[in-house]
């Protein structure tokens, strides 16, 4: 399955075949106390140096999110699209909940973007599919529902069906959609990580899409974050995931040890050019 | 399946269900010059300190080589042994490629090793199964035979095959035979680590054997070696290696974190006791 998302000047290719591919995750507001107040200010000299310190680090794919209290999304999406794209060419993961300040952003984006998200929600289902359709973008379909995200494989394997379904019955391609099959906390529920990739084994075997991860969700409330992080990059591109959502300066260095490890690497050139600019 | 290793006062069980088990590998020579001048001396204070400090760090088992030019190991490895088991209590992996020695060294211990190790090379099978069965010790079974290391998964898998059926026609039990599928230079071979990991998923579900691994190897002649490693120990892991020889104070955090995904480790207790002792 290929997904080829594409900024004015660039495209960006994910296949299971190609390396994998990064998406960074540093423009969200979400627990960064600064960047709020910035974006509260409609100040987006943050968002600029975020995006261009992530894409220096290696970011494939940059993700957008300027959601916060006190936020006119449908205004400051835009603009924060652009001034990503003042500094960086890489192509975009508009972020939001809000349908309308998705479409805000769509209208200025040139190219294809990949949207962040829809779930298996009914209200998301039919607001944000026929924006991916009306766009041609691609889009990341989370496996939660109206009663949340199930605790089990075969139901979380379930809801990414039903996305997959009502996206292709929409006249979306299987190919612009791309299965976030979540991760929670491995300290509150000890079984967290395996339903998480025994999800991920099962969407890939049974839909064949693209998948990415929030990874560091696993790690929340214990010690050393990135080192379970990394385990858990690890197993996860093992399992499937070949798109995932990452701190990109923090998770690049693993990512590119497992892409060398499965053969993704001709000549560890990728491996090795990554240290020498460390 | 269920190996069972002892020493005098300590049982280590080996087995899928349980954490991984981890072999230090740091009483080796091999590389190291200042241990080959103490042990061709007969001095073993470095063996001591070594032993003392791979079980501080979290060692299960030790391995235990003194294989150097000048060094008459059929005395110098009982000697390192009795030298191992004055400052440490855990099962030790008596390892060497001279028959002799290892009954020197098997005449001393007390409790039941592991031996270190087996080829599928006629002589070293007629030399030291029959040890094995004397002495009811465990071994490790290499995946290399008289034509060298296999570079494809099923020719190095039936080699693994041939050890299996050769030990358990000379009365050995399956569980007392540990496969290493071995890793060879990734950054000699693009391919070298998926043919392992190919390897290790064919061993375990044909022969249901456990597994050790020295993993090291995989990143020579290449930057970040401990990264590297770190990748491959948790690909190595999920496809079903359970106990590794390992530098211990190197591995073991990315190992627990492994165990935890993995869920072998409840209530995250070992992770998080072992990140408090760092």
């Amino acid at each position: 399955m290929e997904t080829r998302l594409s900024s004015t000047t660039k495209e960006v290719l994910i296949s299971d075949k190609e390396p994998t591919i990064l998406i960074g995750e540093r423009i969200n507001p979400s627990g960064k106390q600064k960047l709020v107040a910035a974006l509260q200010a409609g100040n987006l000299e943050l968002v600029r140096k975020e995006a261009l310190a992530q894409v220096q680090a290696g970011a494939d794919i940059l993700d957008v999110n300027v959601g916060a209290a006190g936020v006119d999304e449908v205004t400051l999406l835009p603009q924060a699209v652009q001034a990503v794209t003042d500094v960086v060419d890489v192509p975009l993961c508009l972020d939001s909940s809000n349908p309308a300040a998705l479409e805000s952003a769509l209208k200025v984006y040139h190219g294809k973007p990949l949207i962040n998200s829809v779930t298996g929600e009914e209200h998301r289902l039919v607001k944000v599919l026929p924006l991916v359709k009306k766009y041609k973008t691609a889009v990341i379909g989370l496996t939660m529902d109206d009663e949340g995200i199930p605790n089990n494989p075969e139901r979380r394997a379930a809801i990414a069906h039903k996305i997959v379904e009502r996206a292709e019955a929409s006249g979306i391609p299987r190919e612009d959609i791309i299965i976030d099959c979540l991760s929670l906390s491995i300290g509150a529920d000890n079984e967290a990580g395996l339903v998480t990739i025994e999800t991920i084994g099962k969407v890939k075997a049974e839909l064949g899409v693209n998948l990415t991860l929030g990874a560091s969700n696993i790690s929340f409330g214990l010690p050393d974050r990135n080192l379970l992080n990394s385990a858990f990059l690890v197993t996860a591109i093992i399992a499937g995931v070949n798109c995932p959502i990452v701190d990109v300066a923090k998770a690049r260095p693993i990512i590119l040890a497992a892409d060398l490890i499965l053969g993704r690497d001709k000549h560890a050139r990728r491996y090795i050019e990554a240290y020498r600019q460390r």
